[in-house]
Protein backbone atom coordinates (compact mmCIF):
# COMPACT_ATOMS: atom_id res chain seq x y z
CA UNK A 1 0.00 0.00 0.00
CA UNK A 2 1.33 3.54 -0.91
CA UNK A 3 1.25 5.35 2.83
CA UNK A 4 2.06 8.74 3.54
CA UNK A 5 3.42 9.45 7.45
CA UNK A 6 3.28 13.10 8.19
CA UNK A 7 6.20 13.86 10.50
CA UNK A 8 9.35 13.43 10.79
CA UNK A 9 9.59 12.97 14.74
CA UNK A 10 10.26 9.88 16.24
CA UNK A 11 6.63 8.80 15.84
CA UNK A 12 7.03 9.54 12.38
CA UNK A 13 9.98 7.41 11.96
CA UNK A 14 8.89 4.37 14.19
CA UNK A 15 6.00 3.85 11.68
CA UNK A 16 7.71 4.53 8.37
CA UNK A 17 10.29 2.36 9.49
CA UNK A 18 8.10 -0.48 10.34
CA UNK A 19 5.29 0.37 7.48
CA UNK A 20 8.50 0.08 4.90
CA UNK A 21 9.91 -3.12 6.86
CA UNK A 22 6.18 -4.61 6.25
CA UNK A 23 6.29 -4.11 2.50
CA UNK A 24 4.90 -0.69 2.42
CA UNK A 25 5.38 2.06 -0.64
CA UNK A 26 6.43 5.11 2.53
CA UNK A 27 6.57 7.97 1.77
CA UNK A 28 7.55 10.88 4.56
CA UNK A 29 5.42 13.70 4.93
CA UNK A 30 7.27 17.27 6.24
CA UNK A 31 6.77 20.77 5.55
CA UNK A 32 10.40 21.53 4.08
CA UNK A 33 12.73 18.03 3.21
CA UNK A 34 15.78 20.13 2.69
CA UNK A 35 15.49 21.46 5.70
CA UNK A 36 14.72 17.67 7.35
CA UNK A 37 17.98 16.62 5.50
CA UNK A 38 19.68 18.80 6.67
CA UNK A 39 19.00 18.90 10.42
CA UNK A 40 21.73 17.48 12.01
CA UNK A 41 20.93 17.29 15.65
CA UNK A 42 19.06 14.74 17.57
CA UNK A 43 15.25 15.48 18.76
CA UNK A 44 13.75 15.73 22.41
CA UNK A 45 14.15 12.14 24.29
CA UNK A 46 16.92 11.01 22.35
CA UNK A 47 14.74 11.08 18.50
CA UNK A 48 17.74 11.04 15.89
CA UNK A 49 17.95 13.75 13.45
CA UNK A 50 15.94 13.09 10.62
CA UNK A 51 19.01 12.85 8.26
CA UNK A 52 20.67 9.82 10.16
CA UNK A 53 17.36 7.91 10.39
CA UNK A 54 17.04 8.21 7.00
CA UNK A 55 20.23 7.64 5.77
CA UNK A 56 19.27 3.65 8.07
CA UNK A 57 16.08 3.34 5.80
CA UNK A 58 17.28 4.79 1.96
CA UNK A 59 13.67 2.92 0.67
CA UNK A 60 11.75 5.69 2.76
CA UNK A 61 11.44 8.70 0.07
CA UNK A 62 11.04 11.84 1.86
CA UNK A 63 8.83 14.87 0.50
CA UNK A 64 6.38 17.83 0.83
CA UNK A 65 3.56 17.27 3.03
CA UNK A 66 2.03 17.34 -0.28
CA UNK A 67 3.72 15.04 -2.35
CA UNK A 68 3.73 12.44 -0.13
CA UNK A 69 0.39 12.89 0.27
CA UNK A 70 -0.26 13.37 -3.45
CA UNK A 71 -0.37 9.73 -4.63
CA UNK A 72 -1.28 7.82 -1.02
CA UNK A 73 -3.68 5.63 -0.59
CA UNK A 74 -3.65 6.20 3.45
CA UNK A 75 -2.35 8.93 5.21
CA UNK A 76 -0.88 8.91 8.68
CA UNK A 77 -1.25 11.86 10.98
CA UNK A 78 2.14 11.72 13.00
CA UNK A 79 2.78 15.32 13.23
CA UNK A 80 2.57 16.81 17.07
CA UNK A 81 -1.39 17.70 17.70
CA UNK A 82 -0.68 21.47 17.80
CA UNK A 83 0.49 21.47 14.61
CA UNK A 84 -1.94 18.96 12.52
CA UNK A 85 -3.74 20.87 11.37
CA UNK A 86 -1.68 23.36 9.70
CA UNK A 87 0.05 20.34 8.32
CA UNK A 88 -3.09 18.81 7.04
CA UNK A 89 -3.75 22.88 5.45
CA UNK A 90 -0.35 22.42 4.16
CA UNK A 91 -0.69 18.90 2.10
CA UNK A 92 -3.87 20.58 0.23
CA UNK A 93 -7.71 19.59 0.27
CA UNK A 94 -6.86 17.78 -3.01
CA UNK A 95 -4.47 15.52 -1.77
CA UNK A 96 -6.47 14.29 1.17
CA UNK A 97 -10.04 14.35 -1.05
CA UNK A 98 -11.15 10.56 -0.89
CA UNK A 99 -8.32 9.25 1.59
CA UNK A 100 -8.02 7.38 4.28
CA UNK A 101 -6.65 9.64 7.06
CA UNK A 102 -5.52 7.52 10.38
CA UNK A 103 -4.57 10.44 12.96
CA UNK A 104 -2.53 8.76 16.08
CA UNK A 105 -1.79 12.67 17.13
CA UNK A 106 -2.32 14.14 20.48
CA UNK A 107 -2.80 17.64 21.45
CA UNK A 108 -0.73 17.75 24.33
CA UNK A 109 0.45 21.23 25.48
CA UNK A 110 3.25 21.47 27.86
CA UNK A 111 3.47 25.03 28.24
CA UNK A 112 2.00 25.13 31.47
CA UNK A 113 3.61 22.54 33.08
CA UNK A 114 3.37 18.74 33.90
CA UNK A 115 1.00 17.02 33.97
CA UNK A 116 0.08 18.86 30.64
CA UNK A 117 -3.14 19.78 29.46
CA UNK A 118 -4.68 19.02 25.81
CA UNK A 119 -5.17 21.97 23.24
CA UNK A 120 -8.44 20.22 22.14
CA UNK A 121 -10.72 18.26 24.87
CA UNK A 122 -14.02 17.69 26.33
CA UNK A 123 -16.24 18.88 24.00
CA UNK A 124 -14.18 18.48 20.69
CA UNK A 125 -11.33 16.00 19.65
CA UNK A 126 -8.39 16.83 16.77
CA UNK A 127 -9.66 13.53 14.82
CA UNK A 128 -13.02 15.71 14.63
CA UNK A 129 -11.05 18.96 13.94
CA UNK A 130 -9.54 17.54 11.00
CA UNK A 131 -12.57 15.60 9.87
CA UNK A 132 -14.49 18.85 9.74
CA UNK A 133 -11.34 20.46 7.95
CA UNK A 134 -11.48 17.60 5.72
CA UNK A 135 -15.07 16.71 4.97
CA UNK A 136 -13.74 14.55 1.70
CA UNK A 137 -11.24 12.90 3.79
CA UNK A 138 -12.08 9.97 6.19
CA UNK A 139 -10.66 10.53 9.49
CA UNK A 140 -10.20 6.82 11.28
CA UNK A 141 -8.38 8.02 15.26
CA UNK A 142 -6.63 5.14 16.50
CA UNK A 143 -3.42 4.14 18.08
CA UNK A 144 -3.02 7.66 20.15
CA UNK A 145 -3.01 5.99 23.51
CA UNK A 146 0.21 4.29 23.51
CA UNK A 147 4.27 5.45 23.26
CA UNK A 148 5.54 4.69 19.36
CA UNK A 149 7.40 1.44 19.90
CA UNK A 150 4.27 -0.19 21.42
CA UNK A 151 2.31 0.71 18.65
CA UNK A 152 4.33 -0.92 15.66
CA UNK A 153 5.17 -3.90 18.28
CA UNK A 154 2.05 -4.82 20.55
CA UNK A 155 4.00 -7.97 21.46
CA UNK A 156 6.38 -5.97 23.31
CA UNK A 157 4.37 -5.46 26.33
CA UNK A 158 2.68 -9.03 27.44
CA UNK A 159 -0.98 -9.70 27.87
CA UNK A 160 -4.02 -8.48 26.20
CA UNK A 161 -3.44 -4.61 26.22
CA UNK A 162 -5.92 -3.02 23.30
CA UNK A 163 -5.87 -0.19 20.84
CA UNK A 164 -8.87 1.60 20.47
CA UNK A 165 -9.97 2.28 17.17
CA UNK A 166 -13.06 5.07 15.83
CA UNK A 167 -14.01 6.69 13.02
CA UNK A 168 -17.41 7.39 10.79
CA UNK A 169 -16.23 5.77 7.60
CA UNK A 170 -16.64 1.75 8.09
CA UNK A 171 -14.10 1.08 4.86
CA UNK A 172 -12.09 3.45 6.02
CA UNK A 173 -12.33 1.81 9.94
CA UNK A 174 -11.27 -1.59 7.94
CA UNK A 175 -8.33 -0.28 5.96
CA UNK A 176 -7.06 0.70 9.36
CA UNK A 177 -7.75 -2.48 11.14
CA UNK A 178 -5.97 -4.44 8.89
CA UNK A 179 -3.05 -2.26 9.49
CA UNK A 180 -3.06 -2.96 12.37
CA UNK A 181 -3.62 -6.51 12.22
CA UNK A 182 -0.17 -6.42 10.28
CA UNK A 183 1.46 -4.16 12.58
CA UNK A 184 1.08 -7.52 14.79
CA UNK A 185 -2.64 -5.92 16.93
CA UNK A 186 -4.56 -9.67 17.22
CA UNK A 187 -7.86 -9.24 16.39
CA UNK A 188 -9.23 -8.99 19.77
CA UNK A 189 -6.93 -6.63 20.78
CA UNK A 190 -8.94 -4.25 18.46
CA UNK A 191 -11.44 -2.04 20.58
CA UNK A 192 -14.09 -0.40 17.99
CA UNK A 193 -15.40 2.45 20.01
CA UNK A 194 -17.48 3.09 16.66
CA UNK A 195 -17.60 6.95 15.41
CA UNK A 196 -15.66 9.30 15.46
CA UNK A 197 -16.64 11.19 18.63
CA UNK A 198 -15.45 9.10 20.51
CA UNK A 199 -12.24 9.88 19.93
CA UNK A 200 -12.64 12.45 22.61
CA UNK A 201 -12.42 9.85 25.15
CA UNK A 202 -9.31 8.04 23.76
CA UNK A 203 -7.32 11.83 23.34
CA UNK A 204 -8.52 12.59 27.10
CA UNK A 205 -6.76 9.66 28.15
CA UNK A 206 -3.74 11.19 27.22
CA UNK A 207 -3.07 13.17 30.75
CA UNK A 208 -3.50 9.58 32.67
CA UNK A 209 -1.53 7.81 30.63
CA UNK A 210 1.63 10.57 31.24
CA UNK A 211 1.14 9.96 34.89
CA UNK A 212 1.57 6.50 34.49
CA UNK A 213 4.30 7.20 32.55
CA UNK A 214 5.85 9.27 35.18
CA UNK A 215 5.15 6.31 37.81
CA UNK A 216 6.33 3.35 36.19
CA UNK A 217 9.37 5.19 34.56
CA UNK A 218 9.00 3.25 31.43
CA UNK A 219 6.57 4.23 28.50
CA UNK A 220 6.60 0.52 27.60
CA UNK A 221 2.69 -0.17 29.15
CA UNK A 222 -0.66 -0.05 27.27
CA UNK A 223 -4.09 -0.05 28.90
CA UNK A 224 -5.96 -3.00 28.89
CA UNK A 225 -9.50 -3.74 30.17
CA UNK A 226 -10.83 -6.54 33.14
CA UNK A 227 -14.19 -7.90 32.53
CA UNK A 228 -16.45 -10.43 34.07
CA UNK B 1 -14.45 3.96 61.49
CA UNK B 2 -17.03 6.94 61.45
CA UNK B 3 -17.58 7.21 57.96
CA UNK B 4 -20.35 10.56 56.20
CA UNK B 5 -21.62 9.05 53.23
CA UNK B 6 -22.82 12.37 51.41
CA UNK B 7 -25.19 11.47 48.59
CA UNK B 8 -28.35 9.35 48.30
CA UNK B 9 -27.91 7.72 44.96
CA UNK B 10 -27.03 4.70 43.61
CA UNK B 11 -23.13 5.35 44.29
CA UNK B 12 -24.13 6.51 47.72
CA UNK B 13 -26.15 3.43 48.30
CA UNK B 14 -23.50 0.95 47.52
CA UNK B 15 -20.74 2.58 49.08
CA UNK B 16 -22.63 2.87 52.60
CA UNK B 17 -24.19 -0.61 52.53
CA UNK B 18 -20.54 -2.15 52.26
CA UNK B 19 -18.91 0.13 54.98
CA UNK B 20 -21.51 -0.99 56.98
CA UNK B 21 -21.39 -4.46 56.58
CA UNK B 22 -17.68 -4.24 56.61
CA UNK B 23 -18.85 -2.55 60.66
CA UNK B 24 -18.20 1.19 60.14
CA UNK B 25 -20.06 3.73 61.82
CA UNK B 26 -21.98 5.14 58.69
CA UNK B 27 -24.38 8.28 58.05
CA UNK B 28 -25.33 8.71 54.77
CA UNK B 29 -25.64 12.87 54.76
CA UNK B 30 -28.45 14.74 52.21
CA UNK B 31 -29.61 18.03 51.72
CA UNK B 32 -32.78 17.13 52.97
CA UNK B 33 -33.46 13.86 55.22
CA UNK B 34 -37.60 14.09 55.30
CA UNK B 35 -37.28 14.39 51.67
CA UNK B 36 -35.13 11.61 51.09
CA UNK B 37 -36.81 9.48 53.53
CA UNK B 38 -40.47 10.67 51.64
CA UNK B 39 -39.25 9.80 47.96
CA UNK B 40 -40.52 6.06 46.88
CA UNK B 41 -39.81 6.05 43.19
CA UNK B 42 -36.93 4.63 42.20
CA UNK B 43 -33.72 6.80 40.23
CA UNK B 44 -32.15 6.23 37.05
CA UNK B 45 -31.13 3.05 35.95
CA UNK B 46 -33.29 1.16 38.41
CA UNK B 47 -31.34 2.83 41.67
CA UNK B 48 -33.85 1.88 44.73
CA UNK B 49 -35.55 4.75 46.19
CA UNK B 50 -33.61 5.61 49.04
CA UNK B 51 -36.61 4.82 51.76
CA UNK B 52 -36.65 1.00 50.59
CA UNK B 53 -32.99 0.75 50.34
CA UNK B 54 -33.17 2.48 53.82
CA UNK B 55 -35.71 0.19 55.16
CA UNK B 56 -33.25 -2.79 54.40
CA UNK B 57 -29.77 -1.24 55.93
CA UNK B 58 -31.75 0.42 59.73
CA UNK B 59 -28.03 0.82 61.12
CA UNK B 60 -27.02 3.13 58.63
CA UNK B 61 -28.49 6.29 59.64
CA UNK B 62 -29.16 9.32 57.61
CA UNK B 63 -28.42 12.77 58.54
CA UNK B 64 -27.87 16.69 56.80
CA UNK B 65 -24.87 16.80 54.86
CA UNK B 66 -23.60 18.82 58.15
CA UNK B 67 -24.73 16.39 60.46
CA UNK B 68 -23.28 13.51 58.45
CA UNK B 69 -20.11 15.38 58.36
CA UNK B 70 -19.84 17.00 62.31
CA UNK B 71 -18.79 13.22 63.95
CA UNK B 72 -17.25 11.67 60.92
CA UNK B 73 -13.93 10.81 60.83
CA UNK B 74 -13.60 10.72 57.12
CA UNK B 75 -16.20 11.74 54.56
CA UNK B 76 -16.97 10.50 51.63
CA UNK B 77 -18.40 12.92 48.21
CA UNK B 78 -20.81 10.43 46.63
CA UNK B 79 -23.10 13.21 45.18
CA UNK B 80 -23.41 13.72 41.51
CA UNK B 81 -19.98 15.69 40.05
CA UNK B 82 -22.33 18.95 39.42
CA UNK B 83 -23.54 19.50 42.48
CA UNK B 84 -20.67 18.61 44.61
CA UNK B 85 -19.15 21.52 45.14
CA UNK B 86 -22.44 22.88 46.46
CA UNK B 87 -22.88 19.78 48.98
CA UNK B 88 -19.78 20.26 50.28
CA UNK B 89 -20.53 24.32 51.39
CA UNK B 90 -23.69 23.42 52.63
CA UNK B 91 -21.57 20.62 54.61
CA UNK B 92 -19.79 23.60 56.37
CA UNK B 93 -16.32 24.23 56.31
CA UNK B 94 -16.11 23.76 60.41
CA UNK B 95 -17.28 19.79 60.15
CA UNK B 96 -14.78 19.26 56.68
CA UNK B 97 -11.64 21.03 58.97
CA UNK B 98 -9.11 18.45 59.21
CA UNK B 99 -10.65 15.99 58.17
CA UNK B 100 -10.28 13.30 54.91
CA UNK B 101 -12.45 13.59 51.78
CA UNK B 102 -12.63 10.67 49.25
CA UNK B 103 -13.65 12.11 46.24
CA UNK B 104 -15.41 9.71 44.03
CA UNK B 105 -17.60 12.19 41.59
CA UNK B 106 -17.37 12.96 38.33
CA UNK B 107 -18.23 16.30 36.28
CA UNK B 108 -20.40 13.96 33.75
CA UNK B 109 -22.72 16.41 31.66
CA UNK B 110 -24.85 14.26 29.22
CA UNK B 111 -27.34 17.89 28.47
CA UNK B 112 -24.87 17.79 24.95
CA UNK B 113 -25.96 14.11 24.47
CA UNK B 114 -23.74 11.35 24.38
CA UNK B 115 -20.68 11.01 24.85
CA UNK B 116 -21.04 13.09 27.65
CA UNK B 117 -19.03 16.33 28.62
CA UNK B 118 -16.93 16.66 32.38
CA UNK B 119 -18.20 20.33 33.70
CA UNK B 120 -14.63 20.55 34.88
CA UNK B 121 -11.57 19.30 32.79
CA UNK B 122 -8.52 19.13 31.16
CA UNK B 123 -6.91 22.57 33.41
CA UNK B 124 -8.55 22.04 36.36
CA UNK B 125 -10.59 19.07 38.32
CA UNK B 126 -13.34 18.63 40.37
CA UNK B 127 -11.08 17.51 42.97
CA UNK B 128 -9.00 20.36 43.16
CA UNK B 129 -11.82 22.33 42.91
CA UNK B 130 -12.81 20.84 46.53
CA UNK B 131 -9.21 21.25 47.94
CA UNK B 132 -9.04 24.89 47.03
CA UNK B 133 -12.85 25.43 47.98
CA UNK B 134 -11.58 23.32 51.70
CA UNK B 135 -8.05 24.16 52.28
CA UNK B 136 -8.08 21.72 55.41
CA UNK B 137 -9.07 19.16 54.41
CA UNK B 138 -7.54 16.41 52.87
CA UNK B 139 -8.75 15.59 49.86
CA UNK B 140 -8.09 12.06 47.99
CA UNK B 141 -9.36 11.44 44.43
CA UNK B 142 -9.79 7.28 44.25
CA UNK B 143 -12.03 4.99 42.68
CA UNK B 144 -13.85 6.98 40.34
CA UNK B 145 -12.92 5.18 37.31
CA UNK B 146 -15.64 2.08 37.46
CA UNK B 147 -18.87 1.29 38.38
CA UNK B 148 -19.87 1.58 42.03
CA UNK B 149 -20.38 -2.27 42.13
CA UNK B 150 -16.73 -2.72 41.31
CA UNK B 151 -15.78 -0.43 43.88
CA UNK B 152 -17.13 -2.17 47.06
CA UNK B 153 -16.31 -5.63 44.93
CA UNK B 154 -13.66 -5.74 42.63
CA UNK B 155 -12.99 -9.72 42.90
CA UNK B 156 -16.29 -9.64 40.89
CA UNK B 157 -14.03 -8.52 37.67
CA UNK B 158 -11.20 -11.13 37.71
CA UNK B 159 -7.81 -10.36 36.49
CA UNK B 160 -5.30 -7.30 37.68
CA UNK B 161 -6.99 -4.21 37.28
CA UNK B 162 -6.46 -1.04 38.99
CA UNK B 163 -7.71 1.42 41.35
CA UNK B 164 -5.67 4.72 40.78
CA UNK B 165 -5.38 7.23 44.24
CA UNK B 166 -3.98 10.28 44.13
CA UNK B 167 -4.09 13.70 46.88
CA UNK B 168 -1.41 15.71 48.45
CA UNK B 169 -2.13 14.27 51.94
CA UNK B 170 0.44 11.07 53.02
CA UNK B 171 -1.57 10.32 56.10
CA UNK B 172 -5.07 11.27 54.28
CA UNK B 173 -4.05 9.06 51.29
CA UNK B 174 -2.60 6.18 53.48
CA UNK B 175 -6.14 6.21 55.25
CA UNK B 176 -7.96 5.51 52.10
CA UNK B 177 -5.90 2.74 51.01
CA UNK B 178 -6.92 1.20 54.69
CA UNK B 179 -10.24 1.53 53.22
CA UNK B 180 -9.76 0.25 49.44
CA UNK B 181 -7.93 -2.87 51.50
CA UNK B 182 -10.74 -3.35 53.02
CA UNK B 183 -12.68 -3.14 50.42
CA UNK B 184 -11.22 -5.64 48.74
CA UNK B 185 -8.47 -4.10 46.93
CA UNK B 186 -5.22 -6.20 46.34
CA UNK B 187 -2.04 -3.87 47.53
CA UNK B 188 -0.49 -4.62 43.97
CA UNK B 189 -4.04 -3.05 42.57
CA UNK B 190 -3.56 -0.10 44.13
CA UNK B 191 -1.83 2.42 42.22
CA UNK B 192 -0.42 5.92 43.43
CA UNK B 193 -0.69 8.45 41.04
CA UNK B 194 0.68 10.81 42.84
CA UNK B 195 -0.58 14.11 44.38
CA UNK B 196 -4.29 16.06 43.35
CA UNK B 197 -3.43 17.69 40.16
CA UNK B 198 -3.39 14.04 38.79
CA UNK B 199 -7.19 13.64 39.30
CA UNK B 200 -7.28 15.63 35.94
CA UNK B 201 -6.10 12.34 34.69
CA UNK B 202 -8.36 9.77 36.07
CA UNK B 203 -11.72 12.08 35.67
CA UNK B 204 -10.46 12.72 32.17
CA UNK B 205 -10.72 9.02 31.54
CA UNK B 206 -14.29 8.76 31.90
CA UNK B 207 -15.87 9.41 28.52
CA UNK B 208 -13.67 6.39 27.01
CA UNK B 209 -14.88 4.36 30.15
CA UNK B 210 -18.44 5.36 29.17
CA UNK B 211 -17.89 4.25 25.55
CA UNK B 212 -16.35 1.34 26.16
CA UNK B 213 -19.05 0.56 29.01
CA UNK B 214 -22.00 1.13 25.87
CA UNK B 215 -20.13 -1.05 23.82
CA UNK B 216 -19.87 -3.56 26.20
CA UNK B 217 -23.34 -3.23 27.29
CA UNK B 218 -21.67 -4.07 30.67
CA UNK B 219 -20.68 -1.85 33.57
CA UNK B 220 -18.79 -4.64 35.18
CA UNK B 221 -15.11 -3.84 33.86
CA UNK B 222 -12.44 -1.76 34.98
CA UNK B 223 -9.51 -0.77 33.73
CA UNK B 224 -5.79 -2.48 34.04
CA UNK B 225 -2.30 -1.74 32.92
CA UNK B 226 -0.02 -4.06 30.98
CA UNK B 227 3.35 -3.83 31.30
CA UNK B 228 6.22 -4.94 29.71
Amino acid sequence: MRIAVLGTGMVGQTLAGRLEELGHDVTVGTRDPEAARARATPGESGTPAFSVWHAEHPRVRLATFAAAAEHADLIINATAGGASLGALTATGAENLDGKVILDLANTLDFSHGFPPSLSVANTDSLAEQIQRAHPTAKVVKSLNTMSCTVMVNPAGVPGDHLVFVCGDDAAAKAAVVELLRQLGWAQGAIFDLGGLGAARGTEMILPLWLSIMQKLGTAEFNFAIARA
